[in-house]
């Protein structure tokens, strides 16, 4: 009897030797037969479940956010409890930057998707989708935050949110090609979180 | 009896083609027929100034980074003067963001280098020592201001100045593909700047 195959199991396969392929010799490596050849099943395979290298390509960039953010929650669980605002915002900070090898390729991922988005609309409209929903959470958490009077005076949390991601954004190029180490990042990043956020009760 | 050819002109013209090319159907159609094409040449004549492709890619970038200093300047002299540190700070950083034709290109060539890079280490290494340099000039431009009282009180030149350097990056990529207009990113950065800088004597 034939093994059973999940297919959105096969899919994400497929979109993680998508990753690979990206992050250890670049987009302009990603053809099916590569993937294929990577994910270990037949092209006849790949393209039972993508019609086209754009739909799986936009697949994997949609698969990508589930992953981050799999990895997000594991992480935040591993943290002592309770875990602050502050604690919060870091963790998410942390897991968007090449840290390790999965941020690695992610980071490759996503600045090769900004650069295809240039030139080919579907992209574009795949990758504002995305980050619309990273800054519309980036904004709830830091008014959450802000509610509960945990912000420092004069804070406005929407323009911080705001600024916030896309200096984790503007990051993530510079460390994957080694412009400055993650724990330089972090550094940065630290020095704004504790201007936004009111230091901790002792 | 032939036109004198300056050398320097004809390589430059050969990366402003190299712009138009990236900026129009993006880096994979950069090949030395297409470029040629673009800039009104014969291939012989591109191979006669570049011996690769990644040669003349990497000078692409290098007069790149010349075209954003004089289009810098010329703002800048067209500026009411003197000049103060902020409004400074503020064309530099509007230069870098794709809020014009050239603005675009160039963004778009930019994102299109980083991504090469994660697979190119050469095109890493050009990077690499064009952000340090700019880095370098964001620090010492801070240094000057904090030098002169100019910068807010607990502000630490060194680190608001990369921070606010990678957020530009950060917004770049965004701007490029209408995740924001480029309104809504120098919004973000004056923010930023109106809490860095002291508010200008009345």
């Amino acid at each position: 009897m034939p093994k059973r195959v999940n297919p959105d199991e096969r899919r994400e396969a497929i979109a993680e030797a998508v990753y690979r392929v990206i992050g250890d010799r670049g987009w302009d490596a990603v053809t099916l037969r590569d993937v294929a050849s990577t994910a270990g099943v037949s092209m006849g395979q790949v393209q039972h479940y993508f019609s086209t290298k754009t739909e799986m390509l936009l697949f994997a960039l949609t698969h990508m956010r589930a992953r981050v953010l799999a990895r997000l929650e594991q992480q935040l669980a591993d943290l002592p409890q309770p875990v602050t605002y502050q604690e919060r915002v870091r963790a998410t900070i942390r897991v968007m930057l090449p840290v390790d090898e999965p941020g690695r390729q992610e980071a490759a991922v996503n600045i090769a998707f900004f650069s295809a988005a240039t030139v080919t609309p579907e992209y574009a409209r795949g990758l504002r989708d995305g980050y619309a929903r990273q800054l519309a959470f980036g904004r709830a958490t830091f008014a959450a935050a802000a509610a509960e009077g945990l912000l420092s005076d004069g804070i406005d949390p929407v323009k911080e949110a705001d600024a916030l991601y896309f200096l984790v954004m503007g990051l993530m190029g510079p460390v994957l090609i080694g412009q400055l180490t993650p724990e330089a990042a972090l550094d940065l990043l630290d020095h704004q979180l504790s201007r936004i956020f009111r230091p901790s009760p002792p």
